[in-house]
C-alpha cells in the first residue's frame, strides 16, 4: 500500500488532466481480476467485485487527482513534476482502495452482492469528476456508498464521523461595483465606487446576523476588495470577491438572494451599477443517518488502534456530496496527522504529508462497512444493469 | 418706541391667532394719517405713505406674531399671557416700523413716491403669513423691499449684511421604516426595522460628504429616532425625523432626491417598506446684489453709533424669503445683544430680551434705505393699482 | 390533577410575591405524609419521599409563580386577580408534581432511595428562585434532577428532548450614548448621538457575522432605540436596549466583551461617551448526555399516547439551568397544544391555555424517569444530610 | 513670446531635475540687463529690475518645471523627451515673465522701486521649490507678490480673481489596517481587515457631514482601497489611500484629528491595528483682500480683449501659497481655453495645450499690477538687503 502510494505521489496529475494515473489504476485492478470500466465520465475508472453470493451493491470511492502546488516536502518520493503535487492525500486514497480491492478479491466467494470501486478524477476543481461519473452510470444499481478523507489535522488513530452535514457547500461570488470616477476634490461629480462597495461590505454582515436562523450555520466572507489607483482620483469601479459556506440548501438559496438584494439596494441608494456573478461550488456533504449509525457501529467493533468520535463539520467542500444526493451512505475522516514525525502541515500546503499508517485504518473501515452493508438483510435493488 | 414695544411685549399673540395686535397697529397708523388696509391675507396690515412727489414704491416689512414659550425674564413688562411670549423680537420690529412711520409721515411732502408698510402676521409658523399677504396684493406696484431682524447674538452697534443667501431654507422630513416585528431571539423571522433605520442614518451622511459641491453649504440632520419597546422584541417600525438646511434650490432638490433614493435603496436591500414625508419650510432668504450694495452704502453714511459688516449666513429660516422672490431688496441683521446688561440669551429662549436702543438703529437704516431707493433715478413701475 | 390545576389557575401569585400557593402546596404534601420543608430559599417548598429501600436521591422540580398579564381566556376557572395570570403553565407543573407525589407515596415501600420534590417560586423573574433554593440546600444529597415544561406550541402527544443545550442563556443590555446636543443646523458644534448610536447598531452586526464560530449559535438583537425630540435639534443622548442569546458560556463571554469593545471604539471614534449595563439572565439549560439518554429510553418504553422526538433548542431562558450546573439531569418539553380545541396561543399570551391531558403525560415521564434513575445500580452519593 | 514658449515646450524638465531651463532663463535675463541670481533655493532663478526711481519692491512669479506625462498633442513643437511634458502651462508662465521682463527693462527709468522676477523650479512635486527659494531669500525686501496660472478650462478672454482662498490645501493620507488573516470559512479566528476598512470608509463620511461647519468647504475622498487576494482567504491587511482638501487651516487640523480618531476608534472596536501616514501638501492659496481689490481695479482698466470676473475657488493645490504666507498679493487665473481651436483638454492631460494669446493678457495684467503697486503711495519696506 505504501509502495503504491509513493509511486502515485511521485507522478501527480492535475484535475481533468489525469492520464497515467487512471491507466495504472485500471491495469492494477484488472490484474486482480476485477471487472474494470475505463474512461467513465471522462477519466474515471470503475471496478466491480462480484461476490460469490447474490446480494446488494455497495460502492467505495477514492479520488486520484493532484494540485497545482510545488512540493517542498523533501521526501524521497516527492513529486517529479514541478508545480504539481499530491498535497491533499488523494494518492493515499487511491492506494488504500486498490489494496483493499486485493483483499476483497481474495475473499470474493464469501461476499454477498457486489462491491463497486469508484476511482474518481478531478475532485479538486469544480465542477469536479463526480457529476460526470454519475451521469455515466457509476451509481447504477448501487444501494449505498462510503468514502473517507485522510486528514492531517486530525491525529493518527482517530476516526471522525458525523450525522447529516459533515462538509459545507463552498461557493464563490464576484461583485463589480461601477460608479463614476472623477477628481477626488469633486466627489459631487462622481459616484464613489469605494464608498458604495464599503457600504455593501458592511451591509452584507446583516445576512448572518439577521437573516439566518441562529441554529443554522452560514458564513459570508469577503476575501478581496480592490479599487482605485491614485490617491486623489475617485475610483470608477470596485471589485469584491467573496465566499459563502452553508450546510443547508435553503440557507444557501437565502444567502444568494440576500447578496443580490443588498447589492442592488445599496447600488440604487448610491446611484451605482453592479455585476454579480455567483458560482455555486460543491453542495454540502450530507451523511445518511442510518448508514452513519451502521458505520459507527462497525467502526467501534474494530477500533483497536483507533478511536471513533463524532466531529464538528468541516467548512470545506467535497464532490462526494453528489453521490450522497443519489444513494445513502456516509463520508468519514481518517486521522493522519503525526506531530512527533513532523506531519503537521494542513492540506494544500507545500509541505503537506500524512502518516501512511492511516491508510490501513481507512482500508479496514471502508472494507468492514461495505461488507457489513452487504450482509444486512434489507431490501435489494435490482442489479441487472451492472456489467458482469 | 420703547413704550410701544413694551405694550406689545406684554400682550403677545400666537401665529395665526393675532387679533388685538393688528387692530392696534392699524389704529396707530390711521391716527398718523397713513392709508391703511386691514385683514390683508388674513391678519396682516398694510400702511401706505404717499409722498408729496411722484416716484417709485418701496416696502418695509415688520412681523408681529409671538411664540408658544413661557416667559421667564422677570421684566416689568413681561407677557401677561402664560405660555405665550415675544421671544424673537417681533414686538421690537413692529414698534420700530410704527415709529418710523410717524417720522416719515412728518416729512411726507418731501418724499418722492410711496412707502408701503407691511405689518405681517405669522412669521414663526410655516407656511407663514407672507405668502398670503403677497397673494392678497401687498407687493402690487412695489419696486423694492427692505427688512431687518433684531439679533440678540450680535452686539448692539453692529449691522450685518450679506450679498445673496443670508438665511437658509429649513425643511423637515418624517420617515417611517416598516420592517416586520418578532421575537428578539429569532431575527431571521423578522425584518429588523432598527437595523434598517440605523443603516439609513449612516448612509444619509454620504449626501453631504459625497453628493454636494464642497463649495456649497448643506446640512442633513436627524433630530429624533424612535423604535421599539421591549428589550427582547424586534421592533416592527422605526420613526426618524430630521431637518435639511440649504441656501440653494438646486442643492435642496438634490438632497430631497437623495434622501428618497437612499431610503428606498436601503429598504429594498433589507426587505423593509417606508413612508417619507418631506415638508419644505421657508426658502432661503436671497438678498439682491444691487440693493444690498445700496444698503451698505447708505448704512455706512449714517454709521456713527454702529458698524456695518458682512456676516456669515444664518442657518435658520425666514419667510421674508418670499418677498425677495418677487421684488429686489435686502434683509439685514441689527445687533441687539448687550452682555453688560445681561442680554445674552438666544432667540426662542424663555429669558430672551434685546437692547431697545437697537430699534432706533434699525429704524434709521430702514428709513434711510427706503428714502435712498426712492430718490434714485431709475425706472419706475406703474403704481395705478395702489390704494390712495 | 385537573381540579388542583384549576384551583391554582384561579389564584395566581406574582414572582417573589407567592404566599398562598406555597402554603397550599406544603399543606397538600403534608396531608400525603411527605416530609416537608417550607420557606426554602425564601418561598420554596421541598417534599421528601423516602422510599422503603435504601438508594440514591433524585429530584423533580415544578415552578409555581404567575405573570403580570391580564387574563383574556374567558375560562370558568380564569384568574380572579386582575392583571395576574398563570400564562406559562406553572399551575399545570405544580398540579402535575403534586398528584405525582400522591402516586409515589402509594408505592413508597417499593422505592429504592429518596425522591425530592422541588416546588420552586419565582421562575419568571430574574434572578429567579432556583439560585436561592440551591443555596438553601435543596440539592443536598441529590444525585440527579428532572423537570419539564408544558408547551402549548408543541402538540399534545409529543415529548421533546435534546442532548446538551436545550434552552438559551437570555441576557439584556442597556446602552446609553451621550453625545452633545445642539441645533440641527450646526452639527459641527455637536456630537450627534443618533449618528453614533446608529453606527453602533450596524457595527454590532459584525459580532455574529465575524466573531462567532459559524458552528455555534448566538443572537444579538436591539429591541429599542430612542433618541431626540425635536426635528431640528441634535439629540444629546440615545438609548439602546437589546438582548443576547447563547447556548455556550464562552460565546456569551465573547459577546459581552465585543459589545463593550465596539461601543467603546465607536464612541471614541465619534467623541461620545457611553454607559453600558449588561445583565446576564439565566444561563443556558444544558442537559446531561447520560441522563438524557436514559430519559429517552424510559420515555420510549411508555410511549403509547405520545411520541418522543429530538427537538431544536428553544432560544428562551429557564432557571432550571442552575440545577443542572450542580447535578446531572435533563429538562424536556411536554406537548400541550391542541389546535382543534383552540389551544393555539403562545406562552405569555393573555389567551394562553394548555391541554390538561398533557399533565398526565408529564407526570408519567417524570415519575418513570425518577424511578428508573433510582433503580439503576450506580454509585450512590451519601445522604446523611437529608431531612428524614 | 510664442517662440520662447515653444522652445521651452520642446525641452521639458521634471521637477527637481531642471538644468537647462534655469540656465536658459538666467542667460535670457542677463542679456536684457536684469540683475540675476542663479541656483536660488536649489534650481531657482531671480531677476531684479531696479527702477530709475526709489520705491517699493514687488515680485512676479513664474514656475518652469514639467510633468512625467508622455505628450500626445502632435504639435510641431511637441516635447522631444519621451515621458516628459509641459502639460500644465509652465512653459507659458516662463515665456510670459521673460518677455514681460524685456518690456519692463525698456521702461526701467520710469519705474519707482524694484521688480523681482521669481522663476521657480519644482511646483508640481511636493514639497515644491517655493519653500526653498523663500528660505534662500527670494522674498527679502519684497512688499507684495503677484502670479497667475494659464487655465485651459477657462476660455481665452477671461481673468478670474477671488478674495481669500482661491486654491485648496491638498493633502494625502495612507492608511494600513492590520487585522489577522485566516480561512474565509472561519471568520471567528480572524480579524477581518476588509470589514474593518469598509467600516472606516463609511465612518469617515461623518467628518464632512457632521464635524465641519456647513459654511466651510472640505473634502475627504478615498482614492484607493486594496486588500486580499484569494476569494476564500480573509485578508491580513487592507490599504486605503485618500486625499483631503481644505481652504482653512483650522478645518484642515480638525480633519487630521478626526481621521486619526475614527481610525483608532474603529480599529479598537474591531480588534485591528493601523498605521496612518498623513502628508500635508501645499497649503491653501489665500489672496490678500487689499491687493486683490487693487488687481481687480487695474485689470478692469485694461480689459479690452478680456473680462474680469470673480471665480469659485479651485480645489487643486499650488505652492504659490507659501509666498502669500509671507507677503500680501494675489494669484489669478488667465483663461487659455479655445474650443474652436480644439484647446479643450484639462491640465495634466497628454493632449493639453493652451491658447498662446493668453500669454499676452497674462503679461499685461502682471505688468500693470506690479507697476500700479509700485506707484501707490504707501509705506515702503526697507530694501537695503536687495542685490544691486
Amino acid at each position: 500500500m505504501v509502495d503504491l502510494r509513493r509511486m502515485l505521489h511521485a507522478e501527480p496529475e492535475l484535475s481533468f488532466q489525469e492520464e497515467k494515473t487512471p491507466e495504472m489504476i485500471a491495469d492494477y485492478l484488472e490484474r486482480l481480476g476485477v471487472v474494470v470500466k475505463r474512461n467513465v465520465g471522462g477519466r474515471g475508472v470503475l471496478g466491480y467485485i462480484h461476490g460469490g453470493k447474490p446480494g446488494k451493491t455497495v460502492a467505495l470511492r477514492a479520488d486520484f487527482d493532484a494540485l497545482p502546488i510545488h512540493e517542498e516536502t523533501g521526501l524521497p518520493f516527492a513529486s517529479k513534476r514541478p508545480g504539481v503535487m499530491h498535497a491533499c492525500g488523494h494518492d493515499g486514497h487511491t492506494a488504500t482502495l486498490l489494496v483493499l480491492a486485493k483483499v476483497l478479491m481474495e475473499q470474493r466467494e464469501q461476499i454477498e452482492g457486489t462491491i463497486v470501486l469508484i476511482h474518481q478524477f478531478a475532485e479538486e476543481l469544480a465542477p469536479g469528476g463526480a457529476i460526470e461519473m454519475i451521469k455515466d452510470g457509476c451509481l447504477n444499481g448501487v444501494d449505498a456508498i462510503f468514502g473517507t478523507h485522510l486528514w492531517s489535522t486530525m491525529p493518527l488513530g482517530q476516526i471522525g464521523y458525523r450525522q447529516g452535514p459533515i462538509m459545507a457547500a463552498a461557493d464563490r461570488f464576484d461583485l463589480v461595483i461601477r460608479g463614476r470616477g472623477g477628481h477626488g476634490a469633486s466627489p459631487h461629480e462622481t459616484v464613489d465606487s469605494i464608498a458604495v462597495a464599503a457600504s455593501i461590505v458592511s451591509q452584507l454582515q446583516h445576512i448572518v446576523s439577521r437573516n439566518i436562523d441562529p441554529l443554522k450555520s452560514a458564513v459570508v466572507s469577503i476575501g478581496s476588495f480592490h479599487a482605485g489607483g491614485a490617491f486623489n482620483v475617485i475610483a470608477d469601479s470596485a471589485t469584491i470577491v467573496g465566499t459563502v459556506r452553508t450546510f443547508d440548501e435553503t440557507v444557501q438559496e437565502l444567502i444568494i438572494e440576500r447578496i443580490e438584494q443588498i447589492t442592488k439596494g445599496i447600488c440604487q441608494a448610491m446611484g451605482a451599477d453592479y455585476t454579480l456573478d455567483y458560482k455555486k461550488g460543491y453542495p454540502a456533504v450530507v451523511n445518511d443517518e442510518l448508514e452513519t449509525n451502521h458505520f459507527v457501529h462497525v467502526a467501534k467493533q474494530i477500533e483497536q488502534d483507533f478511536v471513533v468520535h463524532e466531529m464538528d463539520p468541516v467548512m470545506g467542500g467535497e464532490d462526494f456530496a453528489y453521490y450522497l444526493q443519489h444513494v445513502p451512505g456516509t463520508f468519514f475522516f481518517t486521522g493522519a496527522g503525526n506531530e512527533e514525525n513532523g506531519i503537521i502541515y494542513p492540506h494544500h500546503h507545500p509541505k503537506f504529508d500524512f502518516d501512511e499508517k492511516a491508510m490501513l485504518i481507512a482500508a479496514k473501515c471502508l472494507g468492514k462497512v461495505a461488507l457489513d452493508f452487504l450482509s444486512r438483510t434489507e431490501q435489494v435493488k435490482g442489479k441487472e444493469e451492472l456489467p458482469s
